[in-house]
């Protein structure tokens, strides 16, 4: 494909001190990434270009005035320079370190919201930095909502690996807290969303298929009764109204058969249902997708590693899966930009 | 290695319709299975020497009078044979077929009560046809314990799945019901009976890792308290007892890293979180073992797939996978019968 016509996306470093600078430099300069993805970076030019030489990478930093200057080539890494650091810390929480990660993030929005890049690469980034900076964000999805100005309960988080798509019920709850949450109404309204969201990434006929919250799908109310009054209710009436859905599946089948091919997603009820799922299956390899925003945004599903920041062995697969999904789903949503629905899973 | 110095392990076929005798015949006859075990199957003779003949595979069954007469051979199918079916109607729940199933389990705890097998591995039951057969039993686990006269709160479950071990704290509860379960004196002891049979097992300085029961374990509170209150004390009075364990660790990272070698095993802190680890990761290849037992006790983890029972086309995978296991584990086992301990995990 003519490099041209290749998604452009806008990579944000991250936190400075964090291995985001390191993954996204590597993931850049990698031959079979920027075959399939056009790309920049978000972040001090001087940074970045101290970490490729660190990481011994043969590229030269090029500071770009605009996305449209970007070039596809592994030998230079384009590089949309924001503010100035000075020497670097690794591993270090500051404040002006959350401070440069946050602008990294306001800069990409305004490309996006002026039409200038297909989607959004997000490198991990610090909650105690941002916190420490003020920021009253505890992280990207909430941070990339208000900047857009886009409802945080019209944000969806899918995790993709494999063949695996994951929608989440509940998020960032106890366990728990978690459980009083899973409602019929939830249940059903969430698996209407998925049947939209799916129709929007190009899948003409979304097989969806709800998890179970108990063991053996609760074994007919011996093992719980939520399936029975809550869950099965639910999908019944999605179904009703000519929805492809199944349900309530034992956990430790349905993802498996997602894996096979027999499900489009899977609706996870609780955050560690679907994570471990996919991250037991390839850490690395699992992407977190953003979707509601007016651009796709794709991160990596791991933190920012200040244990190994700044040793140059951080794996940038986490980083290279984001930038290729980034790129895959960039130009469905973009395509359908008006037929986002507005729903109730979270984010 | 010479055949007859392989460890000997006794195959109870399980539920007549169901896959068992399929996935048991089809195991038995695999040159890799036979290289590494030496088998017999346990169920009705002419029953079995149908399915071989189903599956059209080339080895014929051979009834056995005594263990040690099973020779290594894959074109031969040795059988303990085992009462007379008559024509099975497969993937029906029928009393005679639960009663056959328990009466090829009783055979085998004889075998191993007279020390003539080092292993028993076991087909897929049903349990509502165990029920229609009026067995007071859910299960293999509570059936083979009472029948080894075990206590069943000595008898534990470990998943193995290529380099994964998992054990459990709780199982076979809700997930509503399993969160009071988890309480400091259980998990520590689980701790120290997991370090004790690991080391009968072969592992010389086990490296337990603890898993954590909510998101990002508990973000320091932020997300639940269990960790702070409950979980982290357990595994702090195990190490000062010098014992090597970790935790807890979040679930969607705790299994990933026991994969690549980080971790001896994981406790698991409730059903699901290790069941969706290991079987997401490799259904087939997800073996259940129970320790605590007099022999050793392997099975795949799935049931009796009545909807395809009589079809040919079940995948013997986790069947071969739990052959491989109980021919690994039993002379572990059996060289350290004594070392057994009591405890605290759920079988």
């Amino acid at each position: 494909m003519n490099a041209e016509r290749l998604p452009l996306v806008a990579v944000t470093v991250g936190d400075p001190a964090g291995v985001g600078p390191e993954i996204a430099v590597r993931a850049l300069t990698n031959r079979a990434i920027r075959d399939s993805v056009r790309g920049f970076l978000i972040g001090d030019a001087v940074q970045i270009a101290h970490v490729a030489a660190a990481c011994e990478l043969a590229a030269d930093v090029e500071p770009i005035g605009a996305p449209g200057d970007a070039r596809s080539d592994t030998r230079i890494i384009p590089v949309l320079s924001e503010g100035s650091l000075g020497d670097v810390v690794h591993g270090q929480v500051r404040a002006e370190y959350g401070l440069a990660a946050v602008s990294y993030i306001e800069r990409a929005v305004e490309l996006a919201r002026n039409g200038l890049v297909d989607g959004i690469v997000t490198a991990p980034i610090n909650k105690e930095a941002l916190k420490a900076a003020g920021s009253r964000y505890p992280g990207h999805t909430e941070m990339l909502a208000a900047l857009f100005g886009t409802p945080e309960q019209q944000t969806y988080t899918m995790f993709t690996v494999e063949r695996l798509r994951i929608f989440f019920l509940t998020r960032h709850h106890s366990l728990a807290r978690a459980i009083p949450l899973i409602t019929t109404d939830r249940v059903r309204t969430a698996i209407i969303d998925i049947d939209r969201l799916l129709r929007m990434l190009g899948v003409d006929h979304p097989r969806i298929a709800v998890a179970a919250l108990n063991p053996h799908a609760g074994e007919h109310g011996l093992l719980g009764d939520e399936e029975d009054e809550i869950i099965a209710p639910a999908i019944d009436a999605a179904r009703e109204t000519g929805l492809d859905v199944v349900g309530p599946i034992p956990a430790d089948s349905v993802f498996w058969q997602c894996r096979q091919g027999a499900h489009d997603a899977v609706l996870s009820l609780y955050h560690d249902q679907g994570h471990i799922a996919a991250k037991t299956l390839d850490f690395f390899g699992t992407v977190s997708v953003t979707l509601g925003l007016p651009v796709i945004r794709t991160s990596p599903e791991h933190g920012t590693a200040f244990d190994i920041a700044g040793s140059w062995v951080a794996n940038p697969a986490g980083q290279e899966a984001a930038m290729i999904s980034a790129a895959q789903l960039a130009p469905r949503v973009l395509g359908s930009r008006d037929a986002m629905p507005a729903g109730q899973t979270e984010q």
